[in-house]
């Protein structure tokens, strides 16, 4: 990268750093726990997202922001699970910033949330480097994907909270041991919370529900 | 995106250009095939790559330059079928340009090659923007990532001159339709030409290996 680029990154770093933490502080001030979800694309976000929404939409006050490079499919397959949803086309770009999540923010009713999920691009490289004012960031990993993910993309699993590992069901038919997987996430950073998922069987589905239900509760409660 | 952004993304565009016409008419004055592989993480390019270099490495003389944001891991897997292996490891970066190609060139004897992959990051959104030189873009995509990407990642399709659906194995286990992959991969892109693969079978490798085959012929005899 030239000098040149090196100093327009940085700029757009620090400013998109100080939005970041305007919203971070906003959102904490109301209690609203936000998760920034990150994965390859066809990682299964939005397909864990309906079930979550589904599941803990009683319990908790729940609404997404739904990054994507192009179309609104995602926001639209949300929307019809009953919660509040703004779309953010990027038209191109690679990832989410905070100023595209600030003015969906200005269209969602903060006061009167819980637990805001923002799904970022699926891509699982540019996102990792932009704050976008999250409580945390969560990264899910397919089991297709291989066991060896976290350490060709390390920055993705260094900077989230938890792993949400994905598609379990398919393992029977893969040569995949999530024991390698997780081991390999863990040697990247050894604090990730870690679910083994499967939204097609449910299994797995469980403990992450409770862990949100707890993460939430922890927000609201100061 | 800034205004300053813009331009100086345009410079580090309009430099990556230059570079990659003269990697392009080099290449082509040997008579050498270059396939620039563009997929998400864990798509199989790796795989396809080692199976189609037992194919292929007693009829053509293969070489790879292969592109990973941290870890040497897939270099190395390619380097034990036998074939002359460039790694690039990007420490961050989420494409190759061509100035990283360029480098990683001089270090293989280009005038005794007739195929040349490059084994982009796993990426599906930026490396579609850098013109890396090659003949033509293949994109990868597997059967485990839904039928919508093309919809949502267009750009990798709109220039990419061929698709490698990839895990077709694992079609009977999910509920997706190839037809529709393709359909939608078409509504991008209607030239695209298609080859449904399982390198773990083996099945449609041989539609693969013969296109290769005859690109490689085609681009020899000039």
């Amino acid at each position: 990268m030239t000098a040149e680029r090196v100093e327009v990154k940085q700029k757009v770093l620090s400013a998109n750093d100080r939005l970041a933490a305007e919203i971070r502080a906003d959102l904490t001030s109301r209690g609203v726990l936000c998760l920034n979800l990150i994965s390859s694309p066809g990682s299964g976000k939005t397909t864990l997202l309906e079930k979550t929404i589904d599941e803990l939409k009683s319990k908790l006050r729940l609404a997404v922001v739904a990054g994507d490079v192009q179309t609104r499919n995602d926001a639209e397959r949300l929307e019809r699970h009953g919660v509040p949803v703004e779309a953010i086309e990027t038209g191109g770009g690679c990832h989410l910033n905070a100023e595209q999540v600030s003015k969906s923010l200005s269209g969602l009713g903060l006061s009167e949330l819980d637990l805001l999920f923002v799904e970022n691009v699926g891509n699982l490289v540019c996102p990792s480097s932009f704050d976008l004012g999250e409580s945390m960031k969560v990264v899910l990993m397919s089991v297709t994907e291989g066991e060896d993910k976290p350490l060709k993309y390390p920055a993705a699993f260094r900077r989230a909270g938890a792993l949400v590992l994905t598609k379990i069901d398919l393992i029977p038919h893969l040569q995949f041991s999530a024991e390698r997987a997780v081991e390999n996430a863990r040697s990247i950073n050894p604090e990730l919370e870690v679910f083994a998922t499967s939204s097609f069987t449910g299994e797995g589905l469980a403990e992450w529900l409770d862990w949100l239900l707890e993460a939430a509760e922890r927000k609201r409660s100061g």
